[in-house]
């Protein structure tokens, strides 16, 4: 197979709020290639990631997207991994393509796994897809009696584990951090799993993560996450060195070494893939071996759709330590129309990656056409992309 | 002051070559406030960058960078970092957003310079701009015959320093990249300072780097640059430990923390930035603080025009020990027409961050017509950018 094309479809909510809700729009991608079709999804801003794909060359390094990947040879896992090499290469001076990539490389698994009738993880190397307890993702209320209904109400929705993130927190005073933590865990019972995303709100400032530390413990928390910039290593060593809530990050990592650097510098206890950024399937997997190796447990990232949520599980649908993930449950009607099948939980309220070829997910063509933002862009009078009819 | 306007003009020669000469195109950015006028430059993708600037809002983490940059205040550096701080989180997850940012920022010193009479070295804190002597930065030859004749014709130049970059290097055998270090020795004369940049050419693979080291340290050469992809610290740390030769790296840096690693956990004797891509010369100036501090050498990243060397000179221009910079010497015609004054050798040989308000380097509005990329991006029907006219 070789691959014929590529599409970009750029969907939308018809009002964006400034909530951190990603599921507010969509980078879809749809690869051809012998007859089969791929799917993927970018966690990316859309025009940027579209113009990173056909945007003119400025030199070698700095090529668009699509030239290391239109005409390609697609038969292997090896294949996928060559393009990812080139791609890196010939792009390493155009910062948003990983992100590009990232849904492109979905695409090709799934393209390829729908040739060969396997599911990703078989293709990954894995002997089976196991089970793993999603965690509610969810943002933190206004106020702590609304995180405490939200937390209960996960709890009566069957969820052992909940997630609560961005929110209020960490933009105020001490005390309405400490009662949304506490409220998070008397809603969520004594028994939950309780996990706390701060979204990078303490930049690098390591004290003022501190002060919230007894607060976090008090509550039972599993990990802390993303207190500090994605790359700021050193800071969230120096945190992790002081309590007993494990530090997970993770999400801002465009590429293998970032998140390899945030185990082997950051020291922390969960890293936080999401393959529609890290540059797909294949270099999260390799995240996944290396986190194996040190003693810390993978999770997906995924705020998005069921597509990016299959492709999430696969990297590391095999490692059977690895007992939980993230399961968006809030998701914009975009987000759940997207796809015309979802991953449910199952008598156990488990998830797992999908045992059908490819990723599993079939697209509803419809929310291409419902959602679908229409983009053109010209670069000296030539239309270099222009929205793409969705059949 | 207020920032009124920031104006994207993207610039391009009417051929790009794969070759790796960042000076093919450019994206030069125009701010107004308060009555001034100051120019930047991002050292990026102009498409893309332009993209990150003006796109729809994905959610509250992922803004265009124009949400936290139009209508603000700017009277003072600490205006500058604040904004930047703001970009930094509004835009987390907007990749190219560095990228974009880094020429606006340049602009906003350089308005603040010309508004206040200093040249930026001075808003930085630095008592004077120290002459450093510039390495003529060129490509390796395609023979190691050319290689030795581009040495020498540096050196007939007057460079007493030289860097070689990219061309064959880790391509093909390695006599064949032995002769090319051997044969810049030569051409550069016993005394000068050789460079050696490999641009990721190893990717991760220590052991192939390894091989080309005693050529490298047979031809003396000072610092072996980029020799691994940006973010692998643990094999720019592994390699170093096995050479005299110094490793250099640091322009993939998008923003401080990453530089900083690198310094941190890469072992790197040269640490190298592009104002034009780290964020600016704020984020630059901590770079060049945190190096004197760990004994490391900063060196300015500059393959663009004099408007990117002024800008990249100044977060070191005080830092007497760092007595070494980047100096394009083969760059196009729309780099070198650019601007209308030139950073120029004095009479040792050295060049110095000028003594004018701001980045004190005027741009020439001819180039800006003649070499003008027209791009319109329209979404929903509403267009979001079309290529300003420069008067």
């Amino acid at each position: 197979m070789k691959i014929e094309t590529v599409d970009f479809f750029y969907l939308a909510m018809p009002e964006i709020t400034t909530a951190a809700d990603g599921s507010q729009d969509a980078l879809v991608v749809r690869v051809t290639a012998g007859g089969f079709i791929g799917w993927g999804e970018c966690e990316a801003a859309p025009l940027p990631s579209i113009a990173a794909f056909v945007c003119p060359m400025s030199h070698g390094a700095c090529q668009p997207v699509q030239n290391a990947v239109l005409g390609q040879r697609l038969e292997s896992p090896a294949d996928i991994a060559r393009i990812a090499a080139q791609v890196e290469y010939d792009s390493m001076d155009l910062l948003q393509a990983p992100h590009t990539w990232s849904g492109i490389e979905m695409a090709l698994w799934d393209l390829l796994g729908k040739a060969r009738g396997e599911p990703v993880w078989k293709l990954l190397g894995y002997g089976r897809s196991h089970a793993k307890t999603p965690y509610a993702s969810q943002l933190f209320g206004d106020s702590p009696q609304e995180t405490l209904e939200r937390g209960r109400s996960a709890r009566a929705d069957g969820f052992r584990a909940v997630k609560f993130g961005w929110g209020p927190v960490g933009r105020g005073a001490l005390e309405i951090d400490a009662d949304h933590f506490a409220a998070a865990r008397e809603g969520l019972g004594p028994d939950g799993i309780l996990l706390v995303d701060v979204g990078q709100i303490f930049g690098e400032d390591v004290e003022r993560a501190a002060r919230r530390l007894p607060a976090l413990e008090a509550a039972r928390a599993t990990w802390l996450e993303e207190p500090f910039a994605a790359s700021a290593y050193g800071e969230y060593a120096t945190l992790a060195a002081r309590t007993s809530v494990k530090m997970a990050g993770g999400e801002g990592a465009h590429n293998f070494h970032m998140a390899r650097n945030l185990i082997d510098y950051g020291n922390i206890g969960f890293v936080q893939i999401d393959c529609g950024r890290i540059g797909g399937i294949g270099p999260a997997k390799r995240v996944a071996d290396h986190a194996v190796g040190k003693g810390v447990t993978y999770v997906n990232h995924t705020f998005t759709s069921n597509l990016a949520l299959s492709a999430s599980l696969q990297p590391f649908a095999g490692v059977a330590d690895a007992t939980i993930c993230e399961y968006p449950v809030s998701l914009q009607p975009l987000a759940v129309e997207l796809t015309a099948n979802h991953i449910q939980r199952d008598a156990n309220g488990e998830i797992a990656a999908p045992d059908a070829p490819g990723l599993g997910i079939e697209i509803n063509p419809a929310a291409l056409e419902t959602y679908r933002v229409e983009v053109e862009i010209t670069v000296q009078g030539r239309t270099l992309f222009r929205s793409p009819a969705a059949a």
